[in-house]
């Protein structure tokens, strides 16, 4: 296991960093190996050093290794089609965003900066060679109280983090979904001004 | 110019991407340089190429080139600081999120995910050798007014791009703040769990 490879490098217009087009989002998970605790710490610690505005870093990670209790609880919090193959994942991630400190005084940006700072760990988790899905499909509400966070501290994505699986086995639908060709809007599209 | 060299590089406890420890936020730009194109398709792609919620790229982008009459109307929407050496990058970016569709249907998760598409920007223009220097301090309102923006597109942060430029010639206060140790909060303060 841990051996799958599949090529699913996207069909950029213009070259970019491979780790970057490589990058993709899977549900095949090898269900058996577990995770390697230096890849793991490197990207937690890539996350650690995102940027956020004036240095707030408002995340906070509930980091999950298969067969524990925690990785059960957050399997349970899973919505519909991501508590199928999600829980194969060696480790779950919660990335929580700090969207308000003690006092109440809210973050506008936490969200914004979460998503850099997940961004940063899925980079370095694909250059290690794991792979990274991100779900907003989960219970945050069931998250929040399993884990008694605070009002200001938000669950807002679990992260599915480890080796890429078997994709032959895994039901037709989902394999069908998974070999996919990767598309995406074209940059004519996303620009509103191009000066 | 553009010639300036200093090395930022994060003092990571744990091995990251060259890419991603070296990766900083300065304010010394490089203010005659213009922006070597190549580059700038790449860091756009790169943004492309980002995941995102069901695939849906909820974000858009505002290029200007210095010495448009759009970057001088993105310059004038900068508060203070930034007002004072943003400017001189070869290109300032709006970063808009797609806060909700034309049915007015909101999306969630539009600021994580264009988070996580600046991200993926930053990093490839950062592996081809620019700087990039992200800001929440402008006119959101000013912004959406000069470029017609419709209520669901959000601009949330201006993000300078180009060559670094001479630090030593920056104003001393802002020199200091350019030279000053990186840091961040230890892991265990991030981790609400270890499981």
């Amino acid at each position: 296991m841990g051996a799958t490879t599949i090529d699913r490098t996207a069909p950029t217009d213009h070259p970019i960093l491979d780790v970057l087009a490589a990058r993709w989002s899977p549900r095949a998970y090898d269900a058996v190996t577990p995770i390697d605790e230096d890849k793991l710490a490197n990207a937690l610690e890539a996350a650690r050093w995102s940027p956020s505005a004036n240095n707030v870093q408002p995340w906070k990670f509930i980091v999950a290794r298969r067969g524990t209790a925690e990785h059960a609880a957050i399997s349970e919090t899973l919505a519909g089609f991501n508590a199928a193959w999600a829980p194969s994942a060696a480790v779950l991630i919660v990335a929580v965003a700090i969207v308000a400190d003690a006092d109440g005084n809210e973050n506008p940006v936490a969200l914004y900066d979460l998503g850099q700072s997940v961004a940063h760990l899925s980079v370095q988790a694909h250059a290690d060679g794991l792979v990274v899905h991100q779900m907003t499909g989960f219970s945050p509400a069931a998250v929040a109280e399993r884990f008694s966070l605070p009002d200001g501290e938000r669950p807002f994505t679990v992260i599915a983090l480890g080796e890429l699986g078997d994709i032959d086995a895994l039901p037709e639908a989902t394999r069908e979904r998974e070999v996919a060709p990767r598309v995406r809007k074209p940059l004519s599209e996303t620009l509103i001004a191009n000066a």
